[in-house]
């Protein structure tokens, strides 16, 4: 208030009577709360659109939708042309676009598959009911939308159906009702029925054009792209967790190293996908029938990784302190587990994203299952020699307490090996599946190029790791 | 086959000439497994029906609302009332009776709120349209149902809009464009609006009336019993694998020991159920305004838990033997600190589904906590004495990495422990939000019995595993 009074600022408000008085402290701070709260919410909002701009472009895109299929309503030989109920054609671009092309066929599918049931076995409803007498015909109608209404929510309850026709199943029901009940006054069903269903037909095809032509969103490549960054978030905070416990002056971002948990909560998300994704016709690098499901089953293998992932977080932020000699011992071949752990989740993610058969996995996890080798190695040396000669250097006794939770991360970075390995053989399925490519002759020499490359890499990041333990 | 033709069964259809053939082995085997897929298909929906009455209940009660609402068109008087719009009713019943009270009563607010708003803003816009000649009039409303309805649909991908309003979100621009673009033909605005309200209004009560009276179900209740459950089977889990790790002749079932998994994939469910818990009103033990957004963060925090207990089971699965001895010897803390952690869980159950204030639990934390000690006590002696006196018994070298798996089952013990704490940081949360009850003194006293009951019963438990790990 002071620094506002120094800029010569006051925040006046307009009175009934003319004048305009300066605001008190408590209204005034209920404002520029409010203010700040409706700013706060804009600039998310902002943040959103410039951060994911595939979402404000579905936005415009729906837009687009809507201004076509109302030029119906401009247009009178077409407005016409389905009896004036434009209006279904409106409410079915409004309900069907959605964010995904597969999502939007299948809710385009789902709607005309629902609404030709319905309606066939409506107006056969209708027609049994017109036969038996004025005195049966609303109780067998009435019945009859019970019996079916009842029916179809139960299907929505069985998982198969709810994953793929939940949205056909309430179209369902409610064309069978607005049918069989509205026979009752509007003698004019089938023209009913035929004005339902061109008008159907209108917006769901303006739908998938929009969909499809303008910067098409696949629910395929959004899950490709999902799995693979899980994989590349996996890797960076499984190194990034372990450079930083055995190595003081690593400091890896928080950001990075909180990645896993993006895998852990994504079941949903994918699953979801996975079932749109099925519904797409070929696009891309993705032929029809490519295996999304299997995508499912790496990401539940992925999920099962990022569990472990989470432990040993828990575990490396206990407070337990570790004698540095320990840590400098242990830390080496932790590093370099953690390492390889990493690089093959690295290299899936490449296998994943690039679609060529995978050719260097097996050897990286054999190096893998080396690198686990020698730390166990040095767990089994730990109990007889170095505890011996670290007593005999520090002249105190060093009791097994002291490295249980070494003991604990050595372990578990053995676990997340070995579900890595796991994780492995399910990419191994899409590969096949899905037939991957073989990398050509010039690929394979880029390739070569880029391991040798990697090799050095590693050397460098191993000897970087080293340098770093040295200093603790 | 061989087996039908004994029977004297044999498999014939009716061909096109009159005649019946006996069906080929193939088409038998085809319609075999046709008539066992469709057979095994009802089985599952019967299962589901029979172990789930809440929701066969559901489908009922959806066609008893559809049945309710039908009636309009029967009553002439009210038919004409709405001036024939009866279909409107029809709709917004199929579209909005949802499973939970909460989901029902979220969608009717958010297709009321949505359609008077969208009402009102069409009106608007339509009068302005109006205003400005019968050539910019099409320019105008065109252009307010891009600009309206991408704003709105933007609106839908912020997640605090998405999480409460989105429903309301699609209702707007569905209305809004409805009504800006048939008012160019139909001239009757104020009427239709007026129609559309009543007819809303009506299928919205049917709905509420209809979910709130006939064995509603509670989103918040479903939330409460689904995290209580989860506690209790994380419990049972727990106690389970322990017990099965270290005692050769106890076996838990499969069913117990996957318990925790429930908790793992339950996120989804809890953040929805939260949600339209929310828009409940007061029923059964919870008031309005119930902190149900805590029950979430108790969500969270168990599931923090289950990631551990994942971990302890796999690292339980390791080939790894450990030597008997160590067994034994560990096992008794072991045992020890999951059976008290897992009374824990137990207790914090039965705290949040009495609902009244936790007296015990303060007491059980710290009975875990000193067994969490006594197991450290033990780790610690492990690397002085008994590593020695086995050595000397088995007259052989005993090396760390046998204990290996044994110090990693400890400490994810050790681990879970402290989670369980900050678990009950959650649920003492809640009970102090939620204004938990202090327990009279009759069911203090009933509580001090059941706690005697409850000591017999540890100290039983207890020299059980005793029993069962002498018998290792």
């Amino acid at each position: 208030m002071a620094a506002d009074k120094e800029r010569g600022v006051e925040w006046r408000i307009n009175v009934a009577d003319g004048t305009s008085r300066v605001l008190e402290a408590e209204s005034r701070f209920g404002l520029q709360r409010f203010v700040s709260k409706v700013g706060g919410f804009f600039q998310r909002a902002w943040r959103i659109g410039v951060n994911e701009p595939k979402k404000s472009i579905h936005c415009v895109k729906v837009g687009v939708a809507l201004s076509l299929v109302s030029l119906f309503y401009y247009m009178r030989p077409l407005y016409e042309g389905v009896g004036g109920n434009a209006m279904w054609a409106v409410m079915t671009v409004v309900v069907v676009f959605e964010y995904t092309v597969g999502a939007t066929l299948s809710k385009c599918v789902n709607r005309a598959t629902g609404t030709l049931l319905a309606g066939a076995l409506g107006v056969g409803v209708h027609w049994v009911a017109s036969q038996a007498g004025e005195r049966f015909e609303p109780i067998i109608l009435q019945t009859s939308v019970f019996l079916l209404a009842t029916a179809a929510t139960f299907s929505r309850f069985i998982p198969s159906i709810k994953a793929r026709f939940d949205y056909g199943a309430m179209i369902f029901i409610l064309t069978f009702s607005l049918i069989s009940v509205s026979g009752y006054r509007v003698e004019k069903l089938f023209e009913m029925a035929h004005h339902r269903v061109s008008t159907i037909a209108i917006g769901t095809s303006i739908c998938i054009i929009t969909t499809i032509v303008f910067f098409p969103v696949w629910a395929g490549t959004e899950l490709h792209n999902l799995i693979t960054n899980n994989m590349d978030k996996l890797s960076d905070s499984l190194d990034g967790c372990v450079a930083d416990y055995f190595s003081s002056n690593s400091q890896t971002s928080d950001k990075t190293l909180q990645g896993y948990k993006c895998a852990l909560n994504s079941k949903a998300t994918e699953e979801s996908l996975a079932n749109f994704a099925r519904w797409e016709p070929a696009h891309g690098k993705f032929n029809f029938g490519h295996p999304w499901l299997e995508y499912v089953k790496v990401g539940a293998s992925l999920r099962s990784c990022a569990y472990c992932i989470e432990a040993l977080n828990g575990s490396m932020n206990s407070k337990a302190k570790v004698p540095d000699v320990f840590k400098k011992h242990f830390g080496n071949f932790c590093v370099r587990l953690s390492n390889k752990s990493s690089a093959v989740l690295k290299e899936l993610a490449v296998v994943m994203s690039t679609m060529k058969k995978p050719t260097k996995i097996d050897f990286m996890v054999e190096e893998m299952k080396s690198a686990v080798q020698e730390l166990e190695n040095a767990l089994k040396s730990l109990s007889k020699q170095p505890i011996q000669t670290a007593e005999a250097k520090a002249g105190e006794v060093v009791t097994l307490v002291e490295v249980v939770p070494l003991v604990t991360v050595s372990s578990l970075l053995i676990e997340i090996a070995a579900r890595t390995e796991k994780l492995a053989g399910a990419v191994n399925v899409v590969a096949e599946k899905a037939e991957f490519e073989v990398e050509t002759a010039e690929e394979a020499k880029k390739g070569q190029k880029s391991k040798g490359g990697n090799k050095i890499g590693q050397e460098d990041e191993e000897d970087k790791a080293m340098k770093t333990l040295q200093k603790v």
